[in-house]
């Protein structure tokens, strides 16, 4: 098979988890014989130093014209205290997702049993968690409009719109996902309070009668919120809307106390992007000792979302697996002292791919 | 010292806790001296079977009339699964926050040490956590117009609006609350997306200096969703806007492992509202064991903030401790089988009080 790809590294850390995500899927590519191209492009704060905007015209067009996006992290120290600058690396992230059409996030949430002991939950609560967040990624608060001040500058205003269109596209998406894995959704609003919800759950009811094989739970989000730390274990597929999804993802992504190995896929219209859920962790930048695990594990569900290739990302989670069995880890997961290099853990796998 | 209180019951168990709650308030303005008069009024499910109205006019009438309120719980299982009913309990409830101009919703989150075994979090994490959750609670998504459907009812949205005013009251109300504890204040927004979480953020700023010996730190909402369980012993007050705060304050309350033992405060412009965090528990209802604790805490909040009764409060407090102590304690927090009925632990802590 041809794979054409574009490497968006990014900021901070990115350059060097990219690299050995990189190099892991060459290795793939070479042992399951796919003809792979890519070609590298800016985003982020240093797209801005660069050329001025997060998000430039030549990478949105390397985007569109690749098959699927490997991404690294945004983020610079230099625009976190200052959420007013007019030009900032996020949103180049907003612009992406919205070009690309990246309508839903999935996030798996599972457990590694050598990491359970950094979790913030009791050791049994998290002990086989396995579940996936499916989050609306081109709809709600971040993108309706009007969104602005009145005159005097003392009032603000967001909007938070969703269609039919937009709703049936991510509850269907997650109830397939749901037919591959335990058969149980968990659709999540504030329909006791908010119009946009009331719709959400009008247009899920109509499709969950497509699939009656499912089993669809409705629940609010404040009560989400509460049980995916009291029960993580109770849920399958959790689909909701845009920002209540990034609440309640970055809530979910801590309760298995590995953060440096979560990867997530966004799938797009035009094409998909997979990157960590982590971000830039600007202090470690350089210094070769950033976890490349999520990146790499963000390989793998590119070879399974973007080019149905199953046996080629299950045989990445095998290399993952054992390199943390082997413990060959960075120093953020290390057992007991010994640490390796983002380097010397990105060789190790693709070692035992090859 | 007057009191004039009105006694708002509401649902599920509600009548139950509340019965308690009152008990103890009249133990204490006898033990005090203080002339207490209270009235009751119908809210929620009752009120609506009752009136067609979740918050009746009268219910409202007596409100405004009384230095405070002390309320119990709303919500039936019959209103669940139909978010869009044409009258529901919660209509009732925000009607009664927007006319009684309830805009802050404060939940102290704190932990008991013979508890802390029931949290779904590590010991260590949890054990002597100890904060202050604002909650803004008439402005928002919540409230904002225009809310509703394009004519072909296919596409809804709802409008967030925040003013200069209400950001600053609650912000200036969170600074105090910071001066009296641990001079800490953590503003949750999200800035980087939001335009109104903008104005939060530069309206923060400008009052930040009116409070130089309070510590300020802001946050986005997803890195305190975050926090929050992994680090809770880090926060002393924390202030948000009304949806967040709808997610984060029930996320915090989990993580003490006691749930039924959260009180809260509503800080009203005609009047304010006590009432413990969790819900009408219709299946407990009228069986006599719901744990009463989280009302019998309300009251105290009552004293200390409706009529600024600190040694009542305390003396509450320690009443409560002394239950626990001997654990003469409802079913869900009884600790080697002996549980004691909803009843029995109301009137040992009066008794106690006495
Ligand atoms: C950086 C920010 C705009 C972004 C979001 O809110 O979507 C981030 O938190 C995420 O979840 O990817
Ligand atoms: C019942 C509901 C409208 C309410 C809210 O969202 O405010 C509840 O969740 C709460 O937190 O008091």
């Amino acid at each position: 098979m041809k794979l054409n790809i574009a490497i968006l590294p990014g900021d901070g850390i990115g350059p060097e988890i990219i690299t050995q995500a990189l190099e892991v899927t060459k290795a793939i590519c070479t042992k399951f014989n796919h003809e792979l191209t890519y070609k590298e492009a800016l985003v982020g704060a240093i797209a801005i130093d660069k050329t001025g905007n997060p998000y430039p015209q030549e990478t949105h067009n390397l985007c569109m014209d690749s098959d699927a996006v490997l991404f690294g992290a945004i983020g610079d120290p230099k625009y976190d205290n200052n959420p007013s600058a007019k030009v900032r690396p996020e949103q180049g992230l907003l612009k992406m997702r919205k070009e690309l059409g990246l309508y839903a996030n999935l996030r798996p949430i599972n457990t590694f049993p050598s990491l359970i002991h950094k979790s913030p939950l009791r050791p049994d609560l998290v002990e086989g968690a396995d579940f996936m967040c499916v989050r609306e990624l081109t709809g709600g608060l971040y993108f309706g409009r009007p969104q602005g001040r009145s005159e005097d500058g003392n009032t603000a205003y967001d909007t938070c719109v969703y269609t039919r269109e937009e709703i049936e596209r991510i509850v269907r998406l997650a109830y397939k996902l749901a037919g591959q894995r335990n058969k149980k959704l968990t659709i999540v609003d504030k329909a006791n309070v908010l119009c946009s919800s009331r719709l959400w759950r009008q247009v899920s009811q109509e499709i969950e009668k497509e699939f009656p094989d499912i089993e669809t739970e409705y629940m609010f989000v404040d009560n989400a919120a509460m049980q995916i730390i009291q029960w993580p274990k109770r849920f399958d597929v959790l689909v909701t809307e845009n920002l209540f999804g990034d609440i309640l993802t970055d809530e979910a992504s801590v309760i298995t106390g590995s953060l440096g190995m979560l990867p997530s896929a966004s799938i797009g219209i035009h094409t998909s992007v997979f990157e960590p859920i982590h971000g830039s962790y600007p202090q470690a930048a350089g210094k070769n000792i950033a976890n490349p695990l999520a990146t790499i594990l963000s390989a793998a569900l590119m070879f399974e979302y973007a080019f149905d290739l199953k046996k080629e990302g299950a045989l990445i989670r095998k290399a993952v697996d054992a390199s943390m069995e082997q413990k060959i880890v960075t120093e953020d997961i290390a057992f007991d002292g010994k640490a390796y290099s983002t380097f010397e853990v990105g060789n190790w796998i693709v070692d035992y791919i090859k």
